[in-house]
């Protein structure tokens, strides 16, 4: 391969998350490969040499929309970490893109089996930044011990997923009295 | 319409549900109304007639399996009914058809915006049978004034529904654990 290939990879990687993201924002889970191949100029044919196939695809731009919209927060409170991340949550859910990314991100899981895991782990990664915060609550002791941390933060934004999903969207006030009472409900 | 025919409707009617239901726990999203018609004998026609779109048939459906899975329960003891209830959630999205037929749904609702509705009439409904348990726990005083009862619900059960999108299978103790973090958190 030459070394102007091998720079290109990347980019057109980029160009076709950029692309299926942005259809998927504007057209939700109906976008087809043909409507990638059209917006980025890129052929079918390298489109699923590189994701395999269009769930996939949609996939890892769901993944690279998430890396933009969800911030990783830095605070010296993990409440108000935790607090400053749910309200993130909810407003990427309200966005014109979230209702319609995670709508596509399941739907693409209904018709492809091994899509299951890639939506599990598209939860699962995003609860990471705030695990480390619920982990840091546990170790000052201010979590029951028999509380699993990962139930408190599924408390707090799967009803904002659910929401989303029926269309309904989740105010930064909702957003902070899910993570009130699922706080409360964890508190020792 | 000869008597006949009036009879006759809702025979045909439950023989497409029933036969939906069928072939959504079995393949998942991909049914089509091809299919339905082949399993049921009833003319793609007379199937549009009733139900206007694939999708809402589907959601039709769903709402005909809901009725059959999530028994009413009905307890003395309001905390009693909504553990029950809540293991019930999670034994029918355990069974073969949950995962499948909550898929199905949100999959449909993707494709098909005013089925978005759907979908949350679909949660609601089944959220009521809570809510009256979680009104009377309000009105003995055992509930924060400041809690509304629905995000009490959807902190028990959104994770679940969520765990089932992803694949994953709540058990009755993560169940039971569920409910005893919302209504601790819930509590007075």
């Amino acid at each position: 391969m030459s070394a102007t290939a091998q720079r290109r990879g990347p980019a057109v990687e980029q160009a076709l998350l950029d692309a299926t993201v942005q259809l998927l924002t504007e057209r939700g889970a109906t976008v087809t490969v043909d409507d990638i191949a059209a917006a980025t100029g890129v052929h079918k044919t390298t489109i699923y040499r590189r994701f395999t196939t269009r769930e996939h695809l949609i996939a890892a731009a769901v993944r690279h929309l998430g890396e933009r919209i969800v911030p990783v927060v830095e605070d010296v409170d993990p409440r108000a970490a935790l607090g400053e991340l749910a309200r993130s949550v909810a407003a990427a859910l309200r966005s014109p893109a979230g209702g319609n990314i995670l709508r596509a991100v399941v739907a693409a899981s209904a018709s492809a089996p091994e899509l299951i895991d890639l939506a599990d782990e598209f939860f699962r990664e995003r609860y990471e930044i705030a695990l480390v915060h619920l982990d840091r609550l546990a170790a000052a002791g201010a979590l029951r011990r028999d509380v699993e941390p990962v139930v408190v933060w599924e408390q707090i934004v799967n009803p904002m997923h659910v929401r989303a999903l029926c269309g309904r969207p989740t105010s930064d006030r909702e957003a902070d009295a899910l993570v009130d009472l699922a706080l409360h409900g964890a508190a020792r």
